[in-house]
Formats: structure tokens, C-alpha cells, sequence
């Protein structure tokens, strides 16, 4: 629930912590691996094979999201807690792990409904269970004032025994491929950030307007490539062109796209793109946020379900550095750097 | 250093992220339970107990530390930096484990310098390392942009395959006892709140502000209490009062604190009490983030290094719920709460 329509109502400045946390509490999800779970200085965790992934993002209202957008969309608490949940366990996917268990830090405004808590709660559970992720407990977290809402989730996670796929391992001849979708949640920012009310859209932009608010990152896919035999992988949280330039540096390759294949995701964003009277090959390039899995895979063998190739692994020419290009040619790095331009 | 003397010098806005991050990883604590480190999507630490202890906090600007004080006295990335370390490696030790990594999320405005992030690492690895804990490495983060600075750390720990110790495990005839210290950075707190410049307080009184912007934990009495039988712990984050109530709801007892006890840690606050015509016993009670540990022992053993008896451990009467006396008499509740007064 939108939190302006809401001032009269029951805040987190009415409640104890305590009061506030028997709330939440309830509404959290509880899986197998939690040997002990909130109400303790810190959570006990399972780590079957005598290793642990871990990983931290944070989301911050308006930088990361706006609690109302100039459509007129309005963050849910719900959205919030689910993007939370999204955005880190597709970090542990990204290594061919699984999650077992995240802690989560919730900063907001005394004036904040009790009621978002509350939504926010249960999109972070609807995002674990919903995304595939049944088994990662919510182990724990703090609670604490700020002038803006601020959410900060740490997930751990387990590649049950098999070593971590990293970005470093891509080599020329590798095939690049790609799970999850591209582009997606950046076309949804668009139209939020448009003049077009979210009631003026068919239900294809609409679910574009989803996939910002609510991503679905492939959580089969990163066990499932580590199974494959993938040498590389991330997730692409910033952009193909950028997180496919890391890939690259970190191996010292060069990542050669396919425009074609790249044209079959650009293809549906098209309707989205000529109402926004733009194109929509950026959003595929540049669009972060969708949690799509980017990975490398030897050539000849076959790619494991739900990837797609992209193009292919070249070694570094002698004249230039690693990169990304595209059918050969440099492409422009576009996409998302929290600080510089 | 202090932001605002800065404005004219190199702040994050000039830095792209990866530049940044190049200037930060240089500077955090590497210790042996790090399988792989930051620049991946996340981190692999050893767990070799097959199970983690997993924390997190966040410290945010305006509430839970200011740039600058009342008194004059600017916090500096540094302090910022050791009390995120301070208070997280405490949540371990309160489960009488060690810690083995932590991640941290620093979220900042673009017009912070980039020296106040260099100091903020300088100090969580000066924390980390000074508190008694220089195995524990800084496995990964996250930059992002915001309002206000807001630092958020989750750490994780092993428990060398004891079992961790609980809140709720105080039984009647207990020992109740302390590590560290009560109050000191409650009084400091004050300091930094009153008129009086650093430059007009003594060393003693100066040692006070020191415990509140850079608090000492007993980093090595967790696990020292662990292995001596403690049947209940926490870590004094919030007051001995509230906290001393937790312990005792938890464990459905009664927490009966000996006056002359709390006296000796008022003692040493008397000074500063004078110069700020107040009394120092509120600080012992009430005052938080010293992070000394509160545990029971079964009576008539004896009390490992650092521990101090402060009282004993009594079964709930028929008319009274579980609850913190003084002598047998009824405490208010004071100390820290986010939301409530």
C-alpha cells in the first residue's frame, strides 16, 4: 500500500520494536537450514559442506526505487521486499549456488505504515518461495530509523560441494549464453518514468512495468550451468555491455555478441518501445535489473535449459584490451554505475 | 576527516565504481577463512564446523551517529568504520563464537569525500584487528548512492562446533555477570552532546568519547564464557536494563542486580557526571553500544577472565512476570528502542 494514502494510520512510530518485530515475524519464510533463527544475537545457518557463499545489496528509495513514480505507480512494500529477495539470491545463483538463508536491515521513517512493514514482509517471503527458493529461511535482521527506507539483504548460500563458478574463466572459443531475460525490467523503468498512467497499458506493458517491480531471475539456471560445466558466469545487474565488459576483463577475453540473437529479446520491447517513441536495442544492452544469468560455455557441448546463446568468446587481439563487441565492432559501454555518468 | 571540510575536494561522484572499489580493497582486513573474495557476485568463506552464525546491522547517520556533535567534535569515516566492526563482531561474540568474514553495504551521498570512505575502511580493518579478531576478512559489499550515509554490516562466525550460547538459558540460582564495561559510552554520548569542547575535557573524560565513537567489545570473552559453561548470553547493545530484560523474558526468570556492583562501574563515570551536573548510574543502566556481554554461570563456578558478578539469577514469583530487579526491586525500563519512547 502506497505510503502517502496512508499517514493516518498505524506507523512504526506508534509500536515498541518488539511490537513491531511480532508482526513481521510471522510473516517471514522458514526453511530446513535455520538451526537457530531470530531472537538471538545472531542466527545459526547450515553449511553442509563446510563452506558458505555470502553476498550483500542494498535498495535505497530513490535511487533504487521510487515510493511513487512519474506514471503515478506506487512502490508496494511488497515490491520492495520482493526485489530484495530477487536481487540476492541471484547473487548466489550466479556463483551455481542455492541459498540457504538471508538476514535482512530495514532503515525507514518513523511516519513509514506499519502496513508496508507488514506488505514488505510478505513480498520478500512471496519472492523466496516464489522464485524458487522455498528452502532459504529469513534467519534474522535489524530494525532502525532513517530519513529515507533503506532495505540491505546478506544471503548465504551453498554450492553443495562443487567449486564456485567465477567471472575469470571464460576462454576464446567459449560460447556466450545467456538465461533469463535481457532488457525487460529496463523498458518497465521507462514507462514508470513516462506520462503514461499504468491504466493506459495493455497487459504486455504492463508485465514490462513487473519485471522492474517484481524480477524473476532464473534461480534453476545457475546450479544448472555449474552442472553444465560452465567456465564463467554472472548475473547481469548492470547492463549486458557493462557486466559482459567485467566478464571480459576478468578473463582477459573479448566477448563477441550476436546482434541477431541479441534482436530476439529486443524484439518483444518493440510495442513498449514505439509507444515510448524510442528504441529498444538499449534496454537490451544496457538494462539492468532482470537478473538474467550471463555465462560461458565450451563449444560443442549443449547448452543447459533455459540459456540461450549470444555469441562467443574471442581471445584478445593484439592491438586492443578485453570488451565487449558486437558482430566485432567496439560497442559504447552502456548501463548502470552508482556514481559516475 | 570531516565531510564538510571537504567539499572542495575529490568526493565519490568524481569516481566510478570500479575506481572507488580500487581504492577500497586495498585496505580491508584479508584473514585464512576466505576460499574466494570480493569480485565476484559473492564470496565463499569456510564454515568448518558445517554451520554459520550470520548477523547484520546498520549504523545510519543522524541516528545512530552524527557528522557533527554538539560539542564540536565531527565523526570521522574511521569511527564509522570501527563501530560497524564493534558492534557486529559483538553479535559473535554474544554467541560465543568467532568471527570469520564480513560484508559490508555503504550507502552515501555523491558529495562524500573519497577520503571519508578510505578512512571508513581504514577503520573497520583497525576494528577488526584491534578488537581481537584479525582472522575475520572482508569478503565483499556494495556501493550505492543515497541521502544519507548508512553503513550496513553482516558478518558471519563459526562456533568451532560448540553449541551456541542462548538468551534464554538462565536458570534460577545463576550468576549473573558482565565483560567489558557499562556505561562508559552512554556518558560519552553525553559528552558529545553537551556545550563543553573536546579540546575543554581531560583525558579521562576525552577516553569517554572514545568509547562511544570506536567502543572496545571483549571479543575474546564470548567464546571464553562458552567454554566455561555460561547458560545464557547476549551483548549489551540497547542497556542493561532492556537488555537485562530480554534475557530474563527469554528465559522466563527474574535478573536481580546487586547495587554495590553497578556502583563500581558508575564509579569511574562520576567526573563526568560532574561536569554534567547529571548522575552516572542512568548510564550504567541505561546506556548501550559498550557492547559488554551479560551471561549467567551456574553458581559456584568460577567466573572466567574478564567476567564481573552483578547479580543472581531468581525464579518468577506467582504475582510477577519475568523482569530486571535491583535489590529485589522493580527496574524501569530504560535504553534504547527505535521506534518507541
Amino acid at each position: 500500500m502506497p505510503i502517502e494514502d496512508l499517514t493516518d494510520q498505524l506507523t512504526v512510530a506508534h509500536l515498541s520494536e518488539a511490537e513491531l518485530l511480532a508482526r513481521i515475524f510471522p510473516r517471514l519464510n522458514h526453511g530446513p537450514n535455520i538451526l537457530l533463527g531470530p531472537g538471538d544475537d545472531a542466527a545459526l545457518v547450515a553449511a553442509p559442506d563446510g563452506r558458505t557463499l555470502i553476498s550483500i545489496d542494498t535498495q535505497t528509495q530513490d535511487q533504487d526505487f521510487r515510493l511513487r513514480w512519474n506514471n503515478g505507480y506506487r512502490t508496494s512494500g511488497f515490491d520492495v521486499g520482493w526485489k530484495a529477495a530477487a536481487q540476492n539470491l541471484s547473487d548466489i545463483n550466479a556463483m551455481g549456488g542455492r541459498a540457504t538463508s538471508l538476514v535482512v536491515s530495514l532503515t525507514m521513517p518513523p511516519a513509514t505504515p506499519v502496513q508496508w512493514v507488514e506488505d514488505f514482509a510478505d513480498g520478500l517471503t512471496a519472492g523466496i518461495v516464489g522464485l524458487g527458493a522455498p528452502d532459504c529461511s529469513v534467519a534474522g535482521g535489524d530494525l532502525g530509523r532513517g530519513r529515507e527506507i533503506a532495505v540491505t539483504v546478506a544471503v548465504v548460500g551453498t554450492l553443495n560441494g562443487r567449486p564456485p563458478v567465477l567471472r575469470s574463466g571464460a576462454k576464446p572459443g567459449d560460447v556466450v549464453a545467456v538465461a533469463g531475460t535481457l532488457g525487460r525490467a529496463a523498458a518497465g523503468l521507462a514507462l514508470l518514468e513516462s506520462d503514461i498512467p499504468l491504466a493506459d497499458l495493455d497487459p504486455e506493458l504492463r508485465a514490462l512495468v513487473n519485471s522492474q517491480c517484481r524480477p524473476e531471475p532464473p534461480l534453476a539456471a545457475g546450479p544448472l550451468a555449474a552442472g553444465s560445466g560452465a567456465t564463467a558466469m554472472m548475473d547481469v545487474s548492470d547492463g549486458l555491455l557493462r557486466d559482459g565488459g567485467r566478464l571480459a576483463a576478468a578473463g582477459n577475453v573479448v566477448v563477441d555478441l550476436d546482434p541477431a540473437a541479441l534482436q530476439r529479446f529486443a524484439g518483444p520491447l518493440v510495442p513498449a518501445a514505439m509507444r515510448l517513441a524510442t528504441d529498444a536495442m538499449p534496454w537490451v544492452l544496457g538494462g539492468g535489473e532482470d537478473h538474467g544469468l550471463l555465462a560461458t560455455f565450451p563449444a560443442g557441448i549443449q547448452l543447459p535449459e533455459g540459456f540461450t546463446a549470444i555469441g562467443s568468446v574471442q581471445a584478445v587481439a593484439q592491438s586492443e584490451g578485453s570488451g565487449v563487441r558486437i558482430a566485432g565492432q567496439a560497442a559504447d559501454t552502456v548501463g548502470w554505475d552508482h556514481f559516475a555518468d
